[in-house]
């Protein structure tokens, strides 16, 4: 067995993204990032069960965020989720606009990742209607509430990688929300 | 190469679908589904691609009508896709509901399942977001639009197909539609 290695799993998270960027995902083994991160293969698997999770390293400390912000509001439940990932925006994405750019563009060149992006979106969603029903919300008020404003973030966050954008993910999301809201009310006839 | 046969995707379908009901999707092989039809591997390997996509043959259809719901009326956006989803409820699910819960089974037995599924739904969102932006609305619009439309409907399913229930998909959908606007709508303080 490999022995431990301090920050083994940050190392090969830094190594799959670069090689991913350099030579494509498709390109890219398992051998060849745990060489590069100078670990072995079975650490890896070890780590992440598959290639696609190296990419997705950062979605526990995301929703951990998210629950914690949840759970701690007063807030109404849209209003509460949408808080939530306004503090996310601010504390996870504010200063990686360009990596997050990056890693977008990894994605979506590979059916497979964006196969594995929508399954963390609904995880962290999953996550999210919990916190909401531990609060006493019961499931669909939660649910819609949740899937909500995880729409309203990937409306965001696609607007805020997007060339040329100029706008914050905060101020975006704010927008959105709006924009939401404005778009599912009940038309006045 | 094997000859054409009639209805060849309908009878790996249904083969496919009958076997995962017996023996679970991970202990059937695309060999015992090919054989189970009286067909080859490399035919159903032609047709589906893989032993998943056995599984969503409905989609294409799903989705083909949903656009041209959308693209035909000229409702408002939101209420046009929620529209468009009852009228899908109706003319695809409402006569199939055990059918639905034995293949909402099968998918809730496998993790790989359930990202083709979100991928499905994705791809459906992605469709309803096109057909509306060529109405002329702008994409944050028609995806803000699509995608509630989609969670409206996805968790009205949810519920349709829960043990016990007695509410037609559309009665749930339009039920749904209103708690949505109910729980996103500004606060009035």
């Amino acid at each position: 067995m490999a022995r431990w290695q301090p920050d083994a799993r940050g190392r090969l998270e830094a190594a799959a993204f670069e090689l991913f960027r350099e030579r494509g995902f498709e390109q890219t083994t398992v051998t060849d990032i745990a060489t590069r991160a100078g670990l072995d293969k079975r650490t890896f698997y070890r780590l992440f069960g598959d290639k696609r999770e190296a990419l997705f390293g950062g979605s526990e400390q995301l929703e951990d965020l998210l629950v914690k912000a949840v759970t701690e509001t007063d807030a109404a439940p849209f209003e509460a989720v949408v808080a939530a990932f306004r503090q996310v925006a601010e504390e996870i994405f504010a200063d990686r606009l360009e990596l997050v750019r990056v890693r977008q563009t990894i994605i979506e060149s590979s059916p497979e990742l964006q196969e594995r992006e929508l399954r963390k979106m609904g995880s962290l969603a999953a996550a999210v209607v919990a916190a909401l029903c531990a609060k006493g919300l019961d499931q669909t008020a939660a649910t819609l509430a949740a899937e909500s404003g995880v729409t309203v973030f990937r409306v965001a966050y696609t607007r805020w990688v997007e060339p040329g954008n100029r706008d914050s993910l905060t101020d975006l999301i704010a927008e959105v929300t709006s924009e939401l809201q404005a778009i599912t009310s009940p038309a006045r006839r």
